[in-house]
């Protein structure tokens, strides 16, 4: 409950394998910040989410709708001035990813903003393999993180059951891919909806 | 082929039981002026077009998705500027609707332009079944039509052709949803994809 008079903060899913998602990362802070709101960052499993909702991700969804998609996922970046390369490895398993956030959440949460950004970027500027376990130590290592304390970490049940909740909390709150946002109770599913995002931040709901 | 000094037109594919279709036809026209470019607008049916896709309608997959599509269609079309009322029959048949279009194009195109706007308005304004023959009468009638030349000609074996290669022409260029439009090659799947399709006509390409 928001108890004081600040407002309440935007809540932000994601998949760090989406790549609406990752151009939304790169844009939802600087502009919830013009209007005073902070974000939270939730990294979730889209594959459960689509098991649970009977979806599919688009690249796996029909052969037209699979080709275009790529093809948008790289001209929406441009759109939007943002780096983008097409991973080898698509779509990829998000855990460890997820599992690290979440760990480094609890000690600093504006470390773990550091993380999240450096894994997107990893991903989808470096083309680096984010499933594996030792690319997201090098990644958080990079950012003065012990790397055998997050290793322990990623192997403790609670740290994997916190990623569960998250998983379980977003598909009690609606969610149903990636990315998607929570302004007030208000909805906005995908990156192509910040300009919507921006105007109900400036006014309050249109 | 183009043989003369004016650019191509774009290729508009909709589906006159789309939402985000009608957003789009509100808009498109007015978008291409400004860049010197007539639209080719094409209505077909997206029954035909998911089936052989292995698709289905926004707000017929799951609820989570088909709860906030509905959101989503009121919102976007606030948020555009746009008149919209969530008809109560929905998504309907549009045969009847394409069938009378292309008739109409083959005589006037000016006059299928307006058959179409009145026609979207029909559903997404006035909430009436366009599905009906009856109501396809009404409105081209209303336009000055003769009633029963359209009636018959909504029946002839020529215009069902024309409907089902103009669906068949879609599926070979990659349609798989509405709106899907083409510009010198260029699929922008969406209405909100608006915002691209300006920047491409006015840069030749990002």
């Amino acid at each position: 409950m928001n108890t004081t008079e600040s407002p309440a903060p935007l809540d932000f899913w994601f998949d760090f394998s989406s790549p609406y998602g990752y151009l939304l990362s790169e844009k939802i802070d600087a502009v919830a910040a013009r209007y005073g709101r902070k974000v939270r960052w939730h990294p979730i499993l889209l594959g459960i989410v689509f098991k649970a909702t009977g979806s599919a991700p688009l690249t796996l969804q029909n052969p037209a709708k699979a080709a275009y998609s790529l093809h948008d996922f790289a001209r929406s970046a441009r759109f939007m001035g943002i780096p983008f390369r097409q991973p080898s490895q698509f779509p990829l398993a998000t855990q460890n990813a997820a599992r690290a956030y979440y760990w480094l959440h609890d000690q600093d949460c504006s470390l773990a903003r550091q993380f999240a950004h450096a894994t997107f970027r990893a991903l989808y500027v470096d083309d680096r393999d984010i499933s594996s376990p030792d690319t997201v130590l090098n990644i958080a290592e990079n950012l003065g993180v012990n790397r055998a304390s997050l290793a322990a970490a990623l192997q403790s049940p609670e740290i994997k059951t916190k990623l569960k909740d998250e998983v379980d909390l977003a598909i009690q709150a609606g969610v149903f891919g990636s990315p998607h946002v929570v302004i007030d109770g208000e909805a906005f599913f995908g990156a192509d909806r910040l300009p919507q995002i921006e105007k109900w931040l400036e006014t309050g709901g249109f």
